[in-house]
């Protein structure tokens, strides 16, 4: 069996999960290719050097371009924030690297085609790309998009999905990147909400064509983070000490789908008591399907084909061997938790490589997300609905 | 104890929820003055005297004007769809008689501004007039007003608030008056959507300032009721049998709420498998609440003020006799129904009345929500934000 | 239509419970015969009198013997505690008076024999006698036994039951009636264990033949209510405030069942947090059936012979029209409450006595209850495992 | 950092739980020595090799022997069936290994008190044994020990403990070595049910002082493995294809606990629709909690001391850094799954290893369990309560 050799480019909470994935995945499924953890880049040097140890890394490096420039790496897995993206995938992409890349593709539209087109040349040649939306894998996911395949829900007719987080309500939670619109591109628009317009298109088969919305930013300005300020010296630090949030604490829109569905969504920050509130429920004809991702390993269905006395949703959990990727795991009932989305991930990755066929999703469906919240933005902005 | 003499108007399904409250009110609640249910007012004669005998009513007639006319009856109750309210109710009002109004107030905001109009000059004749936004009235939905009212949420922030029947998703279902604009003014928006536009506003204790929506009729032909069918001719019948269905199935918007809250509202009778689904979530500064109707006796609260360790979403089940309107029932514990809101209308109303007070809701109330409605419709017309 | 008089003796929780459904049922079911609530029994005079009054019965008396000897009385309807219910059902009997007697039957299984004979005997006359035990009602609970007697579950091979109330785990809660046994016969086991054994009985259709088991008494000693520590005068109340809980505060017990299923039990007033919890749930080789009171309108049900990879319980909102007793009330998704039992309990009698047919729960299967309840106790005193 | 080089026994189900905890512990936690996963025993050459290979040991061999008598091998993990538990981990702690052994800790009170003393010898030398109930380390079980050690709940009343699976249902499913008495020890009483006995003890901080209870086998005969049928030849398979269960498929029990709680336990594979359904309650005079295994990042708090209307269970979502092994994982609301619980277990062996304490559940907590098991199997027996 072949190996195929990792690089790494960052190893904060996606460089964590994404080693935790390697390290496993050809440990609970057969392959056609064996990962390796071969090198993790990073800025700091102690950091990534800690950072190689702790997570099992062979090499490290401060440079980014080495992972591009060295023969003996064939993937590069980037795991920065966005605005870094274009730039490594498609280096890597140029030098014959497949490339695995965190959501969101970009920050913005235009690197998002940039990428695009790297992904289609590389293509050619073979060489692989793939946009990190992890929850796709998700076996609850991946079986909400089967069922609806298979059109156990008839027609759909309604899509109502949220994202809801309340990390940052404090309002002297400090201005980390994630709340600065050049290093993130946006809020919890871009961080969150990109994530049910993902899962929304691939469980439902359809495109969102059309969208009206809004966003907040209910606190503007906030701490600057420890670290900054210190840069600053105590005194300097006194005076300037916070900074302005430039990016949404919130999105809400309604939507049309290619298929004649409508729906709402909505991501936020702020919403007190929701840790990791990703829910999605489609209505069609047929049937309904419920999904809460802080109840991973369930699926509700109702399936309005049964006796009408008898009529329920009912709470799958979708642990059993037949389940997608769950031959790998524990016998039936043992629960699964959020970083197996990413060892699926990976299974996906090195099986397509292995056989040479194109992961997904690609980096054109990811762009399909970024013109979704592209155009959320521009609604948000002129109060008018907004073709995608 | 005073008497107040109760005449109604109509006897489907809201008239025999009146009825049961009118019936129960004053056998579980010690009130200042007792309903008599005087006299019932339909326009089948056969079906009326069935009604009033099988109800409890002493009286029957054809023709809700004697309800007017009749100086024994102090209250008139408006149990009719929305296209005969404005007229009832001003005649009612013009009379003297007290009035309680089914909602929606109005199907259009004119009629209502002409109602508020009435309601104002009978005020100053100690006349009073309430709208039957019952929901207020759920104990869990008042608990959650005064939890708000007295800063437990701290700032309020989001509202998603959905109401999610699905009733008619059989494109077989027939065009009954709820489907016709003419008898009902709109669809799922005016039905279901005005009562969570009315509860948002009752619980926050803030309007809604703007909405941004769509509504969409996903069905739009359907059979003609038996009824109506026969009234053709069997041969006619066969060729007409299928009518314009003139209102929408189901209405979604985002909006902005006057204390700087954002939110979302989706009204549908298409959501398969929600039978009478409304659900209110609000999220502040110091916490959320959670209301779901099917399952009226609970209310999760979210006081984010204890420690961190022990944060949780919490299920009080709002059956303690020191919640609102539960001193009248059961033991801790033993739940109560639909019905028990129109009971709990009923005692607010007779107490208002025998006190000489204003209840609430007021015309005025009504009027609120009409006027959203009616933003919302423009909004889905244009496209654009639009202010209410 | 006939009238059916119906005399009621005793007009606390369950008497005014039994009101609201003499009141309300021919109001929403159409039945053979039309109950009337002409007189009402109560030691106190003025209570009894302001109970009629307020609960709308047309005579009072302090004399529950007055409802034996009148001949214009029907129906005596026992709503006292359990030390009565013998001597007034068989004078009641003998009388040819219907009987409902609230559950349990009474407080010893000689009673309990006694009543069994004398409902025999009034039987042949056309007399007919029923128990309370108005759980059966619940239309999830009634719909429940008739999946299991249609064979949805297979052979049963798993019962278990708890019924988990909370009212009386502070030691300062009062030694009120139910925590004396000489007027209630036994504390948790017979109040509310009597209502799981029933329901166990009643959704498998087998009886239970044998039990092992414990009582405890948490708390052993309680201050006197004040209405008996103000009759000792203040002086003397403060020497004798408390007395002896002479009832068990919780019963645990393992069982087996004729059918071959095998069974845990536990009833205690002691569970904190618990306000009404009656769970069942029941497994067999086909499928499973799961009830909470705390949530009475739902059923859960799970029939294993769906395909596998979509088997899970599913939550059936038992509100259909199609559904035991629910052709009465409100739309789908319109919840009903604990008091909707008595109604549904008052129609099936109603119906009986029209019918001239036997209504269900008879005394026998009454005292079949009580012989589980006095097994338990044995076992708990013995330590051994005890036939019924 | 040292090296604690691993020599494990058995590769089924429980060798890959444990192998993906050895492969993981040092990834994400902060140790003072760190696992090598040196040598994996298993009986067949072929199967033991592809294990090594697939699960990442760096040798193999077919005795487990060689784990005991190689110098290289630091602690020895048995994960064989129980009748080989005692054996190999008297050898292992002779031999100054550390041991850790899964549950049940052996098949009789005979082995386990032999297994105690040389765990107690053992331990004069520096030489640690743990026994492994892993659920100890779920997050919300070891936060429920901590609530309850505080006080939190105040006196413990009762404890509600039930651990439902379904995959013995079909009377056609294999005799398997768990259905094996002489291989297995006990069925469903030793298997999961010493889990809910062992979770309550740690809980609570009390030990089972009697029980009371029925064992059931409702499938007595069962089809013998492929495997097995196999090695008798075609002809010999087809007459002898059955064999007898010798195990129980089902306990139940009353209990009560040294503290003054009562209790009910019950272990069934034959509950229809539940998986893994481990559920705890325990309820005391100041508050209650409640869990199960299929929800396991989620806790129940019901507190007591806060105000009346606002009492609930509340639903803590138990992710947060500060929660027991939280600060290795994911953000707050991130799920953790199954096999976590065995990678806190080695987390926990490597500390005490590291800094020369003693882990726990030692052996003699163990023997604990194996007692409570010992008198249900007596009192299943005999019918009578049995002291434990």
């Amino acid at each position: 069996m072949g190996e195929l050799r990792i690089g790494m480019v960052g190893y904060a909470f996606m460089g964590e999960a994404h080693s935790q994935a390697w390290r496993t995945v050809n440990r609970v499924y057969d392959l056609p290719v064996r990962a390796r953890m071969s090198l993790i880049a990073g800025r700091d040097k102690a950091n990534v050097a800690a950072a190689a140890d702790r997570l099992g890394w062979d090499e490290h490096t401060t440079d980014w371009r080495d992972l591009i420039n060295r023969d003996d790496i064939d993937l590069v897995d980037i795991c920065t924030p966005g605005d870094s993206h274009a730039e490594i995938a498609c280096a890597a992409l140029a030098a014959g690297k497949h490339v695995l890349c965190e959501k969101p593709l970009a920050n913005t539209v235009e690197e998002a085609r940039a990428m695009v087109a790297a992904a289609d040349t590389a293509r050619e040649r073979g060489v692989r790309a793939m946009c990190g939306f992890t929850y796709r894998r998700v076996p609850a996911v991946t079986f909400m998009r089967q069922l609806i395949a298979d059109g156990r829900l008839g027609d759909l007719r309604h899509v109502r999905a949220v994202y809801l987080q309340d990390w940052i309500t404090d309002p002297e939670f400090p201005l980390v990147w994630r709340l600065q619109k050049d290093k993130a591109g946006s809020g919890a628009l871009g961080d969150i909400g990109a994530h049910i317009i993902d899962m929304t298109q691939f469980v439902t088969g359809q495109s969102i064509t059309g969208v009206s919305g809004l966003t907040e930013t209910f606190v503007r300005e906030r701490p600057l983070p420890s670290a900054d300020g210190a840069a600053l010296g105590a005194a300097k630090a006194a005076e300037t000490s916070k900074g302005q949030v430039t990016v949404d604490d919130a999105a809400l829109f309604v939507a049309r789908l290619s298929g004649g569905a409508v729906a709402t969504f909505e991501a936020t920050r702020m919403a007190t008591g929701r840790k990791n509130g990703l829910r999605i429920e489609v209505n069609g004809t047929k049937g309904s399907l419920a999904f809460d991702l802080e109840r991973l390993n369930e699926l509700e269905f109702y399936d309005a084909t049964l006796p009408g006395t008898e009529l329920g949703f009912r709470r799958i959990l979708v642990t059993e061997p037949e389940h997608p990727y769950l031959s790998a795991w524990w016998p039936t009932g043992h629960l699964i938790g959020y970083e197996h989305g990413f060892t699926h991930q990976a299974r996906d990755l090195l099986e397509a490589i292995g056989n040479g066929t194109d992961p997904l999703p690609s980096f054109a469906d990811a762009l399909g997300v970024q013109l979704v919240l592209d155009a959320v933005e521009k609604s948000a902005g002129s109060g008018s609905w907004t073709q995608v």
